[in-house]
Parts: structure tokens; C-alpha cells; sequence
């Protein structure tokens, strides 16, 4: 009996291991399906469907199969106790017959839902827990997002960024929230609505649609070289809107009022609120930034650079350790993991050797893929197998309308305002360039499918993947369509032919082509260059004094070395704290930065002012007549159809030496002149 | 009353979260104190103590200061259910006054291990569920050594691979099963036994400290450049014992005899336990193969390799969907791995782009590495953190007598009978090597590890950690002076100085130096090399032939045209199967196969061969008067220490054209001929 007992016991462990390899094999095959048709789409340069947009609707495909061809008889291996417990513990001993077991507690189950867990139990074992996704999925994808970050015209552009990303994303959220309340007393009024809906909730779901994903946006412009500002701003946008959004949303939950009355507004709470949500994110971002530092210094002062295998693992395992610190000190992990992949990629990527530094890059790219296309191929799995959906076309409606409002609230009046202060203006079709592409994606989704015990949780979670689908598919299918109506100039054919062989080498050696603004590369020498420093916000010339002078040497074998930049009286802590390295590069200054995208960026930058302001302008239009052809949007339809190469010839006349402190049509003449 | 229920329970979730990542943390951390340290190691080139090794060592120290350094108190969330249940179901819905809670099952516990549970929370915490290693550590480490096996001097030894790996495993199984049974009926006549101990578990311990492991073996001749054959043997058997043992394990797990006296001999249970093995080995053999040829095939009608992201995800995908479809099918998902590793080695890595076969090789490097010194500290921990050792002094001296004649049983009558047949001979300072390289390591723990319910278990998983820190500390840090012991001949700083700069190329385009048993280049061009082929085994030939001739011309872009090889009637078909790429390969046949460790190894063989038939003839030792210096061990420790530069000058001259199907010391006459 002994024996027996335990055989069943195991052989029902067995059937459960071999359902979970079989539902994750689902997975795997969807994204090899998934890679299959993107190559083919690459391969025959289908433009309107990101990997990711093709992930969900493999996932649907699947869904739908899952749903409703699959039948699988009813489980009886579940049992529901009948006796009464008083509490709900983590860890449950049970007795039967003498023997224990172990149970960990998996969550609560809503009582109209127990018999469903018993009927579908196939629907069940696809879907994960919700903490998979914050703990293995969405570290990998936030983390590359912050190495991966154009770091110059991130930094250069850090005002403008941090203002939409901040300031932007609690506008975003307030009027979502608002306008979401309005929409659900409406509902209240109508007797459309089926549970509780507070306010918290609204602005809850405020916070969750106001992290931007425009994943697929991004990489149409890196396609097809797009403005690198207009890039910068998205790309950090939408960067650190993520960890704001997910900030304030766990604050937003965290809002407790005292008493019985338990929703209403009360100034202590909200205050409360508000120091958790600095708290935690000052916390995470200091956590992130730590740990990066002191990766950058290990790799600084060991010779780990020798051994690249135990480089990149140490590079890998340091990065992950900010994400579980992070956690255990109850932090928000994907927030402290983007600051530590910023500061990775800032100081600790000079110190890798070559080498490493490419396996790192490649790694994370990897796994970001991996994880981003596994995210959305669950999202349209899930829109079918999830089993308490609350579609209320009321709510949905409002929530496009939301979103809509609440994206335009957030760019229009910051850019006007932020505008008041650039020189390098934000124009209107940059607006309504950032305006559409407003996705929303990954981090969206795992907010809102964390929770989903409420009514007023399953209704958000429902209309959130609605409006994922549709930004998605809609907004992101259409960017080349919008970027050639906005006549936002790209340079693809051009590109390409341009820097066809000798990448690289051709552009960094070739000394009278000074190309774009490279405000990062050095402070010493060209007075042309100091024109650019000038026109940037005196907070980024501080910080970035700062970071040169004094950062760089001490955590890179990059930048000047410290004698230089120390008062003399520093002089012996100087020469200890400077590497060989640094004396050399004194002379020659090399930029770290720089890598090839930034610097074809750069050139496609003065090419792309041209372009627009030929736009903007009007006037100038027929100004420089090789050009006139190419800037009519008609032009710009035929390049993207047939990859027209008689542009080609006329677009490499312009890319000539130029300043791009004057205005850009004096740029233009004094382009043409040379 | 409902709100604050909700609060304890997400309280509750979100500390065993946070306690969670702390846990992982430490982990991490200790892995990056094995990194820095191991850097140091090679920095200063002490080459006794491998990465593993060290890891267990920092894992010891942690577990000493979890178990008696940090007291946790009582954790009162654990409840044990006082109402009789009558089975023990996977998922269990509780009902706490009107709400339901889900719990899975997550195994059985002892009864004398209930208060415990109770007790030591935090060690059980950094106890991970072993079904981790063999789903999540396990499948990189294995894929790892199938998709590096040095494939030109695997298949050459195929045949004594398969005879060490098969035959010796079982061999060695049943040897030390029959001992410790020998040894527990003795304890059990002296009263040391404290409960059952049945001769299948006498088998199954056999089975487990079988899987040989000498990781820290071969990363030392790595370095110094020991033998390729004597490494091909190793590593071949290494890789392929662990498959045969872990099969062989859950088969006699599987050993069932019907009736009431469960533990007698039985020839159908026998005959059924036997069947299971053939099954599932021929099984996840199959699988492992097929889904590898699914990849080449994939990579050979797609040009995937212009997009290497895409590249690298789908030959990851495809590897681990290897191992989903094995488990779920019920096979076994390491050895399917295995299979698929080396499947994807021989055919889908000549497919790929240079570009992804260095990301593919790098990523498994990393995984292997992470998940490998993941494993050893989480053995050194364990040691004092698992509640339920079982140290028995009498069992533990069996076992490791049991062991060392169990190696003994199947290298020595082994390498007797095989030398029967080989004209290349396993010297007897090869076997020693063999004998002492026996080390036990992850997989040995992994099976060990996976159920210590019974008393038996127990035992065995205590005395096999001893086992494994013995090979692991004693043989691994021995294995240079072994080598000089046994006067296997390395060649370290002549090779590093004769490869110093323009390694590969440097090889590959000397023309009159042909370097080594080129077996796997070609087979139609040279005579010379048709006098090496000839004294490969006929199954090698058979094998060799269908696989150059057909196989890689099918499934990869190397290899001679179909049209070649097929007869003319097969014509259109052999037109349609063959890529272009294969008619330019017809002219000058790239030899896809060989990279620079293979070829730096071929001359090594030569030069490894002469030095070693010095040893083993005597007469010879003084022949090659430039060559008597290096050969006596004093020398050798010498070159050891100081890496002897004069060693160098005098070891080029000896690397010269010469044919390896002469005898070794007339290859050393032909060489100092020309």
C-alpha cells in the first residue's frame, strides 16, 4: 500500500511534468513560427508587420484552437476540501492516512470560478503565473532597452526626454484616469456595470496604458534610418515611461486610506503615496546605478578582460543581481535593472574588451528577442484562453478615447513648452510622429495581467489587450505610411548605398567630413564644436563636464586621464586612480560612444534638417534644384516602392561638411556652396 | 474584513518574494566570487584548483554560515491541516470561510521531517526543487558538450567511445551495485543499517556514481594541449555515460516485480526494466537527432543567415524544443539534448553564418559555464544546508573502494579487448589517465539529488557528495602531476609560441605541411590520406562515407554535390538537393569541420605520439637527440614552472611533414629526414 501510494503519487507528478514540457513546447513552436514568417517578410520586404505583431496573431491562431478545438475531459486529480480552515498559510502540511505532503499556496480563486478550474483545466496550465513575466521576461527586454540606448543623443536630448517620460506620463495617467471615471459613472448611470469601479482603479488604469512599447515603431526607424533626435526622444521616451508607469501604478495601489471608507480621497494617504513613489524609484534607480558602477570598476581594476568567457559572465551575473537586490530589498527590480543597463553601457562597456563587448551586446539581444516575442505571442494566446474577460464596449470605447486624449495631453503641451527653451525645436510633425506612436506593449500587459482578481481588474485587463492589438497592429503597421505623410525624410537607399563596404573605418578616418553633432566625442579641441555645446541646456554641460573629467577615468579606461582634469594639488590620488591607458588616449581621443548607427545617424540627421525644412519653410522647396525632386512626398512614395537609385546619386551631394549650429537653411546654401 | 484578508494574503506573497530573490542573490553573488577568484587563479596561472572546484568550496562556506550562523525564527505560516483527507490531489482548493485558496502539491514529506519543515525555514528555502537541474541546469551543460565535441576525433574513436560509454557504464553499474551490496549485508550484520536497503538500490547507486564528469580533467588539457585521442576518449565517454547512466537509472527505478515481495528477482520485470532502457535511450536518440536534422534542413532552404538575430533565436528555439518534445513524450530531454547537440554540430553549424556559429558557440559556452558553476556551489552548500544527511563511515568506505574497482572493471578489460582491434593502441599510461580522470560531477549529483525520501537515498545522496568532492578536489587538482607522472607528453608553450599571431589562416594555407589524420577533409584527392582511412574501424568507414557522401550534401552548403556522388540515374533529384555553394566547394573542398583547437591538436598528435612512444619503448627515449632533454619529467616540471623558451626552438623542428599511418618512431626518422 506504502508503495503504491507513492507510485500514483509520482506518476501524477510525471503527467504534470510532461503537460508543463508540452505547453511550453507550444511556446517554442509559435516563436519558430514566429522567426519562419519574419524572415520570409525580411526576405521579401514586407514593412507593415513587426515580429512582434505577427507573434500575436500566431498567439491568437493558437488561442483559438486552444479554446475550442482542444476538449479535455475533466481533471479529477483536483479536490476541494470540505473541512473547516481558519487562515490561508503559504505552506500546507496535509495528513493522509498517515503521510504528509507539502502544498504551497498558488493564489486565491474567485468563488464563481471554481468549477471552471475544474472543467478547463487545459485553459489553466497555458497560462502563467503573472510573476513570471516581472521576474524572468521583463528584465531581460528592460535591461537591453537601457544598453542599448543611443547614449549621446539620449543625453544630449535628456530634458525633453525626462520631461515626457515624468511629467508626461502623470499627465497621461491623471487625464486617462479622469476621463476613465467620468466614463464608468456614465456606466453606473446606464447600469452597465457589473461590480465596483473606483477611482484608484481608474487611475490605476491611467498608469498601466500610459508605458509606451513602440518597439515596432523604433524599429522601422532604425530601418530605415530615421531623424536620430526624433529616435532619442521616443526611444527614451518610451524607456523610462516604462519604469515610471510601473512605479506609479504600485503606488497607486499602494494608496490605502484608514478607516471603513476606504475609497475615498484622503490628503495622508495620497501623500504616503507619493513617498512610495519616490522612494522607490530614487531606491531602484540608486540600486541600478551602483551595481553598474561596480561592475565598471571590478571590470577597471581587474584584468578580467583577458578571459572573455568569465568577462561576460560576470558582465551577465552583476546585471542580474541589481534585478534580485532590487526585489529583496523591495524595490522594483525592472526599474533598477534599466538604470544599471544605462550605466552599463555608459562606463562598464569601455572597460570590456572587444570581444565581450560584442557578446554582451549579442546576448542581450538575444534574450530580449526571445522574451518581447514570447510576451506577445502570450498576449493574443491569452485573449481566448483567459477565462474571465469583462468585454463592456462602453469601457472600451472610453479607453480609446482615453488613451487617445491622455498620449495627446502629454505631447502637445510639453513640446510647446519644452520648445520655449530648445533651440533645436521639436516640430509639429515630430509631434504627431511621437503623438502616433504612442504603442502600448509589453510592460502594458504584464501591469495589467498581474492582478486580475477583481471585477474592475478583468475589465481593464480585456480592454488593455484591445488596445495593445491596436496600436499594434494599427499604429505600428502604419509608420512608414504616417512618417511618409508627416514627410519625416528617411534615408534608406541612400544609406545603404553610401556606407555599403568599409563601414565604419570609412566614416571615423576620413578627417574633413566632420559629420552631425558629436557633442560627446570631445571638449578640448575644434571651436566649431563649442558652438554645439553652447546651444545645449546648461544641466546637460554640467553633467556632462562632470561625467568627462572626472567619471569616465576613474570607472573607464576611456576619457582623459585624471592629471589633466584633477587641480594639481590632487596630483598623487590622480596618477593612482589613472590608468595607463588614459595617458595614451590623451593625445588621441578616442570616442568610446560612438558606434556606426549613431555616427550614419549623425550624417542622416543633417541630411533629414535639410528635408524638413524645405517642409516647413515652403519657400525653399525649389531651393536647391537637385533636391527638389526628391522632397515631394509623391518622390518619397516612389523610393519606398522601388527603391529608386536615381536619389541615391543626388542625395550624396549633400552630404558635405557643414555646421549645424547656423539654421538649417543656411546650412543648405553653405552645404551647396562647398 | 474582506480588504484586509486580501492585504495579508498579497503581504504574505510579497514577502516570500522578496525572501526568494534573496535567496537566488546569494547564489549569484557566489558565483561572482568564484569568477573574480578564478581570475586570480589564472592570472597567476595556479592551475590545482579548477572553477568548480572552487565553487564548491565557496559554497561550503555559505552553507557553514547559513546552518550555524543566522538564526530565522519559527516561521508561524506553515499550518498542518488537522482533517482527514483521503488522497493527496496535484491542486487542492481550500475554502476559508467562504473564499478559496489553491494549492499544489509540491511533494511528500517525512513524518519525522514535519517538525522541521517548522523549524529551519530559511534552509529549506536555498533548497531548490531538483527537477531544476534536469530541466533548467542540466540541458545547457549537455547540449554544451554535444555541440563541442571535437567531432574529426570522436567519430575516429567512435567505436571505443561507445564501448567505454555503453558497455563500461554497465559494466561499472553492476560492479559497484554488487559491492555495496556486499557492504550493506555486512552492515547489517554488524546492526549499522538504519533501515531498507534493497539491491536495486545497490543498482541504482551504481547507475548514478557511474556518470563520469571530468570537466576539470580536460579544461587542464585544454591548456596544455594533451593528446587529442587520449581527450576524444574522455570527453566522448564522459558525454555519452551520462546519457547511458541516467537512462540506466530510471530504469531500474523502473524495476517493478508484481506481487508482495516487491524486491526479489523477477525475469519479466527484468526483461521490462531492460526494454525501457532500449526505449527511451533509442527514443531520445531518435528525437535528439531528428529535430537536429529538422534545423539543418531549416537553415539549409532558408536564408535565415542574413539576419543572424534570427539565426542564433531559431537554433536556440530549436535545441530546447529538442528537450520540451523528449519530456513530453516521455523520453528523456538531457540525452535527447545530447543527441541534438551533436546533430546540430555536424550538420546545421556548417549552415549557419560565421557570425551566428560564433554567437551559438559563445551563448552555450556562457550557459554551460553559468549553469555548471551554478551546480557545484549549490553542492557545497548543500552539504550543510540538506536536513537529511545520512553519513554511515562504513557505507562511505564501500562506496568509495566500490567505486575505484567499478573504473577499474571498465577502463582496464576494456582497453584490453579494444586494443585487440585498434591499431592505434590505448597505451597503459592512457588508461591510467583514463582511471584517474574518473571524476563524478553534476550529473552524478543531479541523479542523486532527485529523491531522497527512503533512508536508502539518503545515504547514497550523502556519501555521493562525498564522492564528488573527493574526484572533484583530489583528482582535478592533481591531474597536472598525474600527467607528468604518467609522462603524457604537453606541448603548452611551444604550441602557444608556434601559433602565436596569424593563427587559423597560418594553418590552414601552408600547403606542404599537412598536419595531422585529417580524416574528416576528404576522401577523393590525396593517396597519403587513404593509408589513414584504411586503419579506421569498417563501421567508421561504412559511416563516414554515407555521411560525407550523402548527408552533408543534403542537409548542410558543404560537402561534395549530390551530383557526384549519387548515381546518374538519380541525376534531377541530386540537381534539385544540391545548393551552389556545393559545386564551388567541388574545386578546393573546405574542410568545414576543422577549427583551430582541432588542428592545433592534429600536430600535437604528432608531436604527442613521438614523446609518448619514447616513454613506452625505452630504447627510443634518446633517438631524437634534440628531444631526450624534454622527455624526462624533471624537464617537464621545469617547463611547467617557468615555461622554458629553449623547449620551443627545439620542439619546431620536430613538426614536419610526416604520414601518422607509420609507425610512431618511424615518423620520427621521416621527420628528421626532411
Amino acid at each position: 500500500l506504502d508503495d503504491t501510494g507513492n507510485i500514483v503519487t509520482e506518476k501524477k507528478a510525471e503527467e504534470s511534468h510532461r503537460q508543463d514540457s508540452a505547453d511550453l513546447l507550444i511556446f517554442i513552436l509559435l516563436l519558430t513560427l514566429t522567426i519562419l514568417t519574419i524572415w520570409l517578410f525580411k526576405h521579401r520586404r514586407f514593412r507593415f508587420l513587426h515580429e512582434t505583431g505577427l507573434a500575436m496573431i500566431y498567439g491568437l491562431l493558437v488561442g483559438v484552437v486552444l479554446r475550442y478545438g482542444i476538449h479535455v475531459p475533466r481533471d479529477i486529480s483536483n479536490a476541494t476540501l470540505g473541512c473547516p480552515v481558519n487562515a490561508s498559510p503559504a505552506t500546507l502540511l496535509i495528513n493522509v492516512s498517515g503521510k504528509f505532503y507539502e502544498y504551497t499556496l498558488k493564489g486565491e480563486i474567485n468563488a464563481n470560478e471554481v468549477d471552471n478550474v475544474q472543467d478547463n483545466e487545459m485553459l489553466r496550465k497555458v497560462t502563467f503565473d503573472p510573476e513570471v513575466f516581472f521576474n524572468i521576461l521583463l528584465p531581460p527586454i528592460i535591461f537591453h532597452a537601457g544598453y542599448s540606448l543611443k547614449r549621446r543623443h539620449f543625453f544630449r536630448n535628456m530634458g525633453s526626454i525626462l520631461a515626457y517620460a515624468f511629467l508626461g506620463t502623470v499627465i497621461s495617467c491623471f487625464v486617462i484616469g479622469l476621463l476613465m471615471y467620468g466614463c464608468v459613472m456614465l456606466m453606473k448611470q446606464v447600469g452597465q456595470l457589473g461590480g465596483d469601479f473606483f477611482f484608484t482603479d481608474c487611475l490605476f488604469f491611467g498608469a498601466i496604458v500610459s508605458a509606451t512599447d513602440p518597439v515596432t515603431v523604433l524599429a522601422i526607424f532604425n530601418e530605415l534610418q530615421v531623424d536620430v533626435d526624433l529616435y532619442a526622444l521616443l526611444f527614451g521616451e518610451s524607456v523610462l515611461n516604462d519604469a515610471v508607469a510601473l512605479v506609479l501604478s504600485s503606488s497607486i495601489v499602494a494608496y490605502q486610506p484608514q478607516g471603513d471608507n476606504s475609497h475615498t480621497f484622503e490628503g495622508t494617504a495620497m501623500l504616503k503615496s507619493f513617498g512610495i513613489f519616490l522612494g522607490v524609484f530614487s531606491g531602484s534607480f540608486a540600486l541600478g546605478v551602483a551595481t553598474g558602477i561596480v561592475t565598471a570598476l571590478i571590470s577597471f581594476f581587474t584584468k578580467l578582460r583577458d578571459f572573455q568567457l568569465l568577462e561576460t559572465a560576470l558582465f551577465f551575473l552583476m546585471s542580474w543581481s541589481t534585478f534580485l537586490l532590487a526585489e529583496a530589498c523591495g524595490f522594483t527590480g525592472v526599474v533598477a535593472v534599466l538604470f544599471c543597463g544605462i550605466t552599463q553601457a555608459h562606463y562598464t562597456f569601455n572597460n570590456l574588451s572587444p570581444d565581450s563587448q560584442d557578446r554582451t551586446k549579442q546576448l542581450f539581444e538575444l534574450l530580449n528577442f526571445l522574451a518581447e516575442n514570447f510576451i506577445f505571442s502570450y498576449m493574443g494566446l491569452t485573449l481566448f484562453t483567459f477565462q474571465n474577460h469583462v468585454f463592456n464596449p462602453m469601457f472600451i470605447v472610453g479607453a480609446f478615447v482615453a488613451v487617445f486624449l491622455g498620449r495627446a495631453a502629454n505631447i502637445y503641451p510639453l513640446s510647446f513648452l519644452l520648445n520655449l527653451g530648445r533651440r533645436n525645436k521639436i516640430r509639429s510633425n515630430f509631434q504627431h510622429m511621437m503623438m502616433f506612436a504612442g504603442l502600448r506593449g509589453a510592460m502594458t500587459f504584464a501591469l495589467s495581467i498581474r492582478d486580475t482578481a477583481t471585477y474592475a481588474r478583468q475589465m481593464m485587463f480585456s480592454t488593455t489587450l484591445l488596445v495593445v492589438f491596436f496600436t499594434v497592429w494599427i499604429c505600428g503597421g502604419g509608420t512608414t505610411q504616417m512618417l511618409s505623410c508627416q514627410r519625416i525624410r528617411y534615408v534608406k537607399t541612400f544609406m545603404e548605398t553610401f556606407f555599403s563596404a568599409p563601414q565604419g573605418c570609412f566614416i571615423f578616418k576620413r578627417p574633413p567630413l566632420r559629420v552631425g553633432v558629436d557633442s560627446d566625442q570631445d571638449n578640448s579641441v575644434s571651436p566649431e564644436r563649442r558652438s554645439t555645446k553652447q546651444e545645449s541646456a546648461w544641466l546637460f554641460r554640467i553633467w556632462y563636464n562632470f561625467d568627462h573629467n572626472y567619471l569616465k577615468p576613474i570607472l573607464t579606461h576611456s576619457g582623459p586621464p585624471l592629471t589633466a582634469t584633477l587641480p594639481p594639488c590632487c596630483g598623487p590620488l590622480a596618477r593612482f586612480l589613472t590608468s595607463p591607458q588614459a595617458y595614451e588616449n590623451e593625445c588621441q581621443l578616442k570616442d568610446d560612444d560612438s558606434d556606426l548607427i549613431l555616427t550614419d545617424g549623425d550624417i542622416n540627421l543633417t541630411y533629414g534638417d535639410i528635408t524638413v525644412s524645405t517642409d516647413a519653410s515652403g519657400a525653399h522647396t525649389s531651393g536647391g534644384a537637385a533636391f527638389a525632386g526628391a522632397a515631394t512626398s509623391d518622390d518619397l512614395d516612389r523610393e519606398l516602392t522601388y527603391g529608386d537609385h536615381e536619389l541615391v546619386m543626388r542625395g550624396t551631394r549633400l552630404v558635405l561638411p557643414m555646421d549645424d549650429s547656423e539654421p538649417p537653411f543656411t546650412d543648405l546654401h553653405h552645404g551647396m556652396r562647398m
